[in-house]
């Protein structure tokens, strides 16, 4: 089985995005994709304030447009996140989707983690128009579970335990982590998600700068269970990355070192 | 505030292991030391079938000459860990001590997870003579509040957060990783807990081959509360580090990203 990931430097031109999102996704076809994985938020990205009036309800406009691609081309896709509109525009939520090649949404995730945070003096209030999720979601494509996370979740290990008990065997995390605090935890943190918890982590991120000055990690990653960084890209360009993963060692790693089984503390 | 960490080669001669150990201990003293942490099994390390036979009682040898260290040299010591009997030595437990200036046990700490696993071919049983313990220990030194934890908990963080809750500022993780699996996970699994609970990681580590033939990977680390390694020992060799630790970075970090305020899923 195949999977891509696309790395983009989203801007707040819904248009354009849509138009590269589809285009990336067209390069993964012909690099033989299942699955095709794009960062969080990647059909708007910009200033705090103005996410509101950006929004879109599911189904919409972008997940209308994926579920075309995903149908023409017989594939899954993560649509990272949307910013999907919760209470007539005045509020959002961070979502992500996976869509399947028979024109239906397979999995909804709402972020349940917000990012409020100070980052080299820069306020990020998260919070001020995300409705954050309650629900922990998993989603099919074919026989493989796979479970939905994105971006800031990824500090929160007992999200990525419970989507575990949900069987989940590769876990998604789109993100749009800031250039600091990548550079500091991105790796470590994908990495050891994958190796605690014995899945494949499919994490496609934003890199470059945008509109409201922000700058981001890039470093879009796959990582199989035990750790090992199948593809990373860098910090500054787009593109895509396509890797033959190996569902067959997940059953090895678990079998050899059975992490889940040995669990001995309630995360319920 | 000093911390420093012993790494050894550990035999299945306990009295050379005793020795070794006062005199890394009085090493660390001459560095200033207030905290002193030895690694597991520093008093006894060799084949899983003779640990029974090779356990002792709490209060025993191992623990009343550390007590009588920390006594000495007005310091804390971390036992990392002693094989302490249990049933009349026929099965005996993988304990940590914090033993205190006074004379006194701050913490006893038994292994929760037990490593059952293969490696490169070898088996590991740890369960098979190991009582795995049942409590989340959290001790005091001075002000600090200390969580326990040893090796294999690594691989389970629901473990730290549990400390975390519990206001562990520094959680010990002295540990024996094997060569193979400590070069794979060690460095990302010690750093991804200090990240994700905002928290020092203090690691010190086994190295060197024991008389069963195991290697084991060194590396014994301190690590900061953003996630940065403030010092890292080698692959090879036994011998000791001192950090002179900042507390008040764990409140700045908590107050610039409150990871810990902005968990929304139970893991009780």
């Amino acid at each position: 089985m195949n999977i891509s990931i696309i790395q983009m430097n989203s801007t707040d031109n819904k248009k354009k995005n849509l138009n590269k999102a589809s285009s990336f996704i067209k390069k993964c076809v012909k690099e033989d994709a299942d699955i095709v994985c794009l960062p969080e938020t990647f059909n708007w990205l910009g200033p705090e304030d103005e996410k509101p009036a950006q929004s879109e309800p599911i189904p919409g406009q972008t997940s209308e447009l994926l579920l075309s691609l995903a149908h023409k081309y017989k594939i899954f896709i993560l649509a990272g996140s949307i910013i999907e509109s919760r209470d007539n525009n005045k509020k959002c939520s961070n979502t992500s989707l996976l869509l399947g090649p028979e024109n239906e949404i397979h999995g909804k995730y709402r972020k349940i983690h917000l990012f409020d945070a100070e980052v080299d003096g820069t306020q990020y209030r998260e919070s001020k128009y995300v409705i954050p999720g309650k629900e922990i979601v998993t989603a099919s494509a074919d026989d493989l579970i796979c479970g939905l996370s994105i971006c800031y979740d990824l500090r929160f290990p007992e999200l990525y335990r419970a989507l575990s008990k949900k069987d989940a065997e590769i876990i998604f995390a789109p993100s749009a982590f800031t250039a600091s605090t990548g550079e500091a935890h991105w790796e470590t943190l994908v990495r050891a998600r994958a190796i605690e918890n014995q899945v494949l982590m499919i994490a496609p991120a934003q890199v470059g700068t945008d509109k409201a000055g922000k700058t981001y990690h890039g470093h879009s990653m796959i990582v199989d269970p035990w750790g090992t960084v199948l593809t990373e890209m860098d910090g500054r360009s787009e593109g895509i990355k396509t890797v033959d993963i190996d569902l067959e060692k997940i059953k090895e790693i678990r079998s050899q070192m059975p992490v889940l089984k040995h669990r001995r503390l309630s995360t319920d």
